[in-house]
């Protein structure tokens, strides 16, 4: 057990659950018996290269301060989207990275992110073994898109679905109160999993009532097909929802949203995508002429806080705590990951190789999509469910949510 | 106090307390002591004039059925979009009508909706004063649009304003996690009243967050003075929201959204027509090349029931029961009205004539509005803050909120 002090970051997209998973790495810090201080990075390694960083243990002082933190939505300690250089090419980051570690006494580096943010514990592990520093370096995983390989789902995806199953069921009973034929096209975030568009068709199990058609990007989108689903839909009702993942493409391999689009990547080289939902109720109206209304759901999949999945937060503290309990027993560069158990739903944390988990992409299986590709199967129903239990108790003033605020 | 039957019907665009008011109805209706049975009118007017009807004794028989209800959104018993004739010109309608009333029994007619279902009732009754009728008829309001006139507040607006001020806050929390200068434009609905835009500013008073920018269509926007706005906010922070109505519109009199600025076409070739927020969304992108995203609250902001605000549903239940015993008391060709009371907030339902009432509109007042035209002020929300006090126990299960159907 080595003694010294800790620092946390937080990095990539913004989810309702991963200042859970800050609290909970702060709570173990606090119960680890050999963790001093535990520093917040802010704004992730993008603000360490700028010395910029606080003293968590002076800002969550009690239990009142952890459980605001819990339900407060995006990242409280600031975020970045950083790619590091190889190590092996660059290592100027590193040692201006490493110079800091050294000055604060930090033995432990925990970083709480989705895909790209791995990569960066990946190159500081790398970093570390080669110039034999004994920092431990722990991945805490975040992501809405529950694309990361290696765990059963990801911190902050049950919130996201629970957030998306929710409005679609609400969306679906206001849909359904005109007797016009009409389409509703909802766009759901997931550049390259289908997952929360999936979690879309959950209210189906609940209550009966769900998107008619669901369209994940693992399988290749035609327009066709697509009009020939509405065409058949609509001879049982005259309201038809349907979800779409923001990620679908055509069988060239260009993304339905594309052309709406100059063509802008993001600094990791993603195509930058929106209008997907835009470009479908054109196509309709054009082609069936009826009336076609498109919904984006956007940026609330990822903060809507006010309606987070219960099992989703509890379950993002335990990973946070059980990262430093990890790193604490001694292991390293290593990413923090969910098995789940037999029988009734329970899971547990395990560390598993960076290495094996970065930059790899886990997607909707073939056999959780229909055999047309315009929907979910109930054993992919089956398997989300689990994951928006519970309700989380949120502290109101006036009317609104109560969040915790880390001043940056 | 006339005995017999009544009837009540939905219309117009749903709202999350739409729902809330029919059992406020449906609650009078059984403590009146003078109406037996209660129908609701199926798809509104339209519904009826095809016989389609149920009685609503046998639907919702207890407590239980009558608070799921209350939280349910959108209009249980369907809608329509259906504006009747002049009754002095074409009585064809009104004649198949109280053809049904009489077959019926029906001394009571209730219709619940916004402005355009005011006419409705106002014609309605105007009929019924010309045959003679003895039909008592009472409009009772709903619009999250907030611009009826006669009425402090509509019932659903609290519930849309909460909704939009809860996901702004959150938006504002996930905007502000990078550091980089960036541009979020949230399009909020109000084709010519900006009331729920307005809402966005009501964090500001709560938690000292807002939107920096505030546009309503009371002004006319100016795409200049938008830069320059924009431009001052960088001055002092790197990231700016900015909420707009989807009603805005330039000097020319044409609304944002309708100018044809974006070239882009879809796959067939045909002109890309973006919404409002995308507007502004390319023309800041064009003009400051910074960061740039937009965000429709879209179908959410009228449907949201799972944020509710009590005071709304609370308000909404009490005006549908307060249509009732001003009916039974001999009122009739009114609409019922909510008059604030002085001192700590406090609504009276009162009925004004419909005649009033009906296809006027309600607008922002312009002393709401800042003097630049670009944000509302304090006493705007002052005004507001009230209407979404209080939060909803709602019943969930498996995680999703349990809804009240009725079968049509």
């Amino acid at each position: 057990m080595i003694k010294g002090n800790a620092i946390v970051g937080q990095s990539g997209g913004p989810t309702a659950a991963i200042n859970a998973t800050l609290a909970g790495v702060v709570r173990g810090a606090y119960e680890s018996g050999c963790i001093d201080k535990i520093y917040g990075a802010l704004n992730g390694v993008a603000g360490l290269l700028e010395d910029n960083y606080c003293v968590l243990n002076d800002i969550l002082t009690g239990e009142n301060e952890l459980k605001l933190l819990e339900n407060t939505p995006a990242a409280a300690l600031g975020s970045c989207r950083m790619k590091l250089p190889d190590p092996d090419k660059d290592t100027a980051p590193f040692e201006k990275l490493f110079e800091l570690f050294e000055k604060l006494d930090i033995k432990y580096f925990f970083y709480i992110g989705g895909n790209d943010s791995m990569d960066t514990v990946d190159k500081l592990s790398r970093y570390a073994k080669k110039i034999c520093s004994d920092l431990r370096v722990m991945g805490v995983p975040k992501t809405i898109d529950n694309d990361l390989c290696g765990t059963d789902h990801t911190p902050g995806f049950g919130s996201a679905a629970k957030f998306i199953a929710t409005v679609m069921q609400e969306i679906i009973r206001d849909t359904a109160v005109y007797t016009v034929e009409a389409v509703t096209i909802v766009e759901i975030m997931g550049r390259d999993a289908g997952w929360l568009t999936a979690a879309s068709a959950l209210p189906r199990k609940v209550c009966g009532v769900a998107p008619d058609l669901v369209y994940l990007p693992e399988v290749v989108f035609d327009y066709d097909k697509f009009f020939e689903d509405i065409q058949k839909a609509f001879e049982k009702k005259p309201n038809i929802v349907v979800a779409v993942s923001e990620g679908i493409r055509l069988a060239d391999g260009r993304y339905v949203g594309e052309s709406t689009q100059s063509g802008a990547t993001d600094v990791f080289g993603h195509k930058y995508l929106a209008g997907t939902g835009k470009m479908l109720e054109n196509a309709v109206k054009e082609k069936l002429g009826c009336k076609v209304r498109s919904v984006e759901l956007n940026l609330p999949q990822r903060c809507a806080s006010h309606i987070a999945s219960r099992c989703d937060l509890e379950e993002s503290v335990s990973v946070g705590r059980a990262a430093v309990a990890c790193a604490v027993r001694g292991e390293s560069a290593k990413m923090m990951c969910f098995e789940r158990e037999d029988g009734e739903y329970s899971v547990k944390c395990i560390a598993r190789d960076i290495s094996e988990i970065a930059n790899k992409i886990k997607y909707v299986p073939r056999e959780y999509i229909t055999e047309r590709g315009n929907n979910v199967t109930d054993e992919c129903v089956d398997y989300l469910l689990p994951l928006i239990n519970g309700e989380v108790s949120i502290t109101y003033k006036d009317g609104l949510p109560v969040h915790f605020v880390i001043e940056r």
